[in-house]
């Protein structure tokens, strides 16, 4: 399904019944990405997946933006499907964009859960971004500069038949020219983006999940940003990279799902 | 409820409806030590607790047994509910008997949650245990040699007033010579215990849950226990002791609910 | 060799030439505990050794003291010694000390080394001092009580021959009521402890060592005090317990020893 | 100064006296790396810097080659030097060589210093030499593609400034054609690099420093490796990335001068 934001059309689905819950993408994924989450996430609950403009079958916006855009976004597909507060997950870029959500519109949301997320977009990360951005040139130059720094060193080594696999389908989407061009907005989109100083003020029942080895979001991150939010709650998952929900995807659906649909957060010491 | 078990009463409690999971508690606590755990695991599960011999309202055993005797509990209560495959959550004493259970009569349980749990009492662990029953003499001295290592410095300092009233409580309860006799059995029955050779046969989809400042059960061999566990996944929760449910309650919880309650397992990478 | 501080004897030795470093004990040790480590700490060092009153072959003190008696021991001693500034490695207790000496008399003091020490005696650990003032009525409650919380569980079961070697005479110590009754009262002079406000002023360069499974002043500990002293250095010891100088001696010395004999503080970027 | 392997030309510096340490480069550093670390490591020690054929001073290799070229530099310069055994220091690359200088002639090597080592070259670190050598078309895209993951993200967002000036010197650097095709071929003569079953046979004493954020070799590696040689120390080096030698300068040179100056590894128990 589509719907219209700033005459742009947002693709997005809408599955099962239930407490809703919403995923915001990270920055190369899609809806298609959790095709086989559809299954175990619509068990209890609503699931609504969305594309990012710029993103999957969403479209393409030609002029430079920054998180403020897709931050709308979420919150005009909310206000359109009009279902009362959501549970949201966010992994990395859709994490933040939540964090951007949950300040501007906290009526909007119910639980978080905050997957390999910062609430800045740190010097360090940014000229990461930015030999993202240098790799443009070839579609292997683009696959060797981001995807070993998104799994784990181990997973990577584990799972060599399937990376190499993955390695040619991404090589042919990272050799599209528009797929590359979106891929540097959506990296840009992020630059100036810093609510460190304002994170606090987030009140909602939060799970922030970090990885041994996310090589983009180091787990001081999930740390710093588990100390501003009163309310949250924080997991450490050993052995596991930038890409938990592909690398470990049994825990993944497991922390999700009991987290936002745990219906007692008050306990009496 | 209650029932006979080689003549002895065994108290349990069946609460709510769902896929059944069984609570197996640590070495002091009781049935009624989920009192506030009910609600949450009752909204998708038929939730079945359970006082081991020499626990809470189950009947005193006054001679020396190990853990073979509880392990039998487990089975003949299963086998009495005839309820199938039961999700199984076990917290240190109750997770080795889980462990047990899991290797003598797999066609009893599903899932598994393992939460600070050994695959052996380590010389370590028995020294531990040899402090415990020589502080039996005074219910402050058995207070202080067991609870601050149960509860992580930092949930402990940070919740001075909890632990003082629960210190008065705690106090009375371990100067019941009744209580102490029981708790001194308890003890014991885990001395001989070692599967460290055998766990490798569980095929159970299991969660391992280890802490950080788990003093008891320390870290690493929740990460031998998950080494030698095919189907299992590990998580570290940071800032917690041995205690879990009380420190992080609705983390917990999350944990726990979203592991057997997920029906997916199999992922195609 | 002993001097005389406040009419009562302390036992010191010193030990080779060089740059001085004197070690400051921890709360069960003396000047005995560091036999093996005067060869290699002697190698470019000047050696000084000292019991605390109370410990060792210095002089019981029958009435009850607190920190600052020790502290002003240290401070006398270096006076007597007149050694101009010196290294201070000081170990739990000693650390605390050697803090406190810092603040006192930071002329006194060139390098620091603070192993697995704290900045304050919490509730937590005043609990758990408790316990082992509960535990003086019999030399193996005392041992077990004490001992297995400060080797690392590793430890203590890849050595069980040694451990329990060390068993049969720490129990024997621990059977006489002048050594426990000077337990008891170095004990209770940690009570009061807290300097958690002070130690930012201290500015000597300090090489902060922690450990994974250090059960008395865990590793949080040291990362509180890295964040306070502005010229610290914090490195983590994996797999190793409170008693680091006896479960890994190699490297222990190593640390000490490379630190304090390193004569270059500032580097270019 | 030089000596002649196989007609090439190899740069060497000898500083000081003592016991010998010689130093060997990671893939990016020179004799030059080490300007500010003379000073104290010639304080008890004689310091050899060498600079691998394709580093720094020594002569260009046209051809591809792989590790055993190297290895047999340090040997044929160990030889030519008539030191003795001496203690080695290697990093990344130069601890690779290390280890394979140590198998080949255990008999030149002394102690072993290993910080940021593997014992080979994994599927995703091949991947990740990919991207370096995809990213020669131009300075600054090499500069990204390889400096962030070689600093700390805490470092480098931290001396944000410094690292804006070395960007400068880098970019120009990397902009120099032979500069990078020798990186290149220094890149490419690790792929093949695996001593995963042969580094048991090592027996010398080694210290083994790995460190918590270091996204090029990680800290599982140097774990792998502590557990495979026998004789080895492991220390974790908290807020650290790959370049400790920059980040954390004091400790590094601390570390390195304790464990090889340390003349006492036998303790009884």
């Amino acid at each position: 399904m589509t719907f219209t934001f700033n005459n742009k059309q947002v693709y997005y689905e809408v599955h099962g019944q239930g407490k809703p819950l919403i995923i915001l993408n990270g920055i190369m994924m899609s809806t298609k990405s959790w095709a086989q989450f559809i299954e175990p996430f619509t068990q209890f609950n609503q699931l609504i997946l969305v594309d990012f403009l710029d993103q999957g079958q969403s479209e393409k916006v030609t002029q430079q933006y920054d998180h403020s855009l897709q931050v709308d976004v979420v919150i005009a597909l909310l206000e359109h499907l009009n279902l009362g507060k959501v549970n949201v997950y966010g992994v990395s870029y859709g994490g933040q964009i939540a964090l951007q959500v949950a300040l501007k519109r906290p009526d909007l949301i119910d639980k978080m859960c905050l997957f390999n997320t910062s609430d800045e977009t740190s010097y360090w990360l940014s000229e990461v971004g930015h030999a993202w951005n240098k790799a443009t040139h070839d579609g292997e130059a683009y696959y060797l500069t981001t995807i070993p720094i998104i799994y784990s060193p181990k997973f990577f080594n584990e799972n060599r038949e399937w990376m190499e696999n993955r390695k040619k389908i991404l090589v042919d989407v990272f050799s599209n020219q528009d797929f590359i061009d979106s891929m540097v907005r959506l990296t840009k989109s992020s630059e100036p983006y810093n609510v460190s100083d304002q994170v606090h003020k987030i009140k909602h029942e939060t799970l922030i999940v970090g990885c041994e080895y996310d090589f983009v979001t180091p787990y001081y991150q999930q740390e710093l940003l588990h100390e501003k939010l009163e309310n949250s709650n924080l997991v450490f998952v050993p052995d596991s990279g930038h890409a938990l929900m592909y690398e470990k995807p049994t825990l993944f659906v497991s922390l999700v799902l009991g987290f936002i649909n745990n219906n007692k957060t008050e306990f009496t010491l």
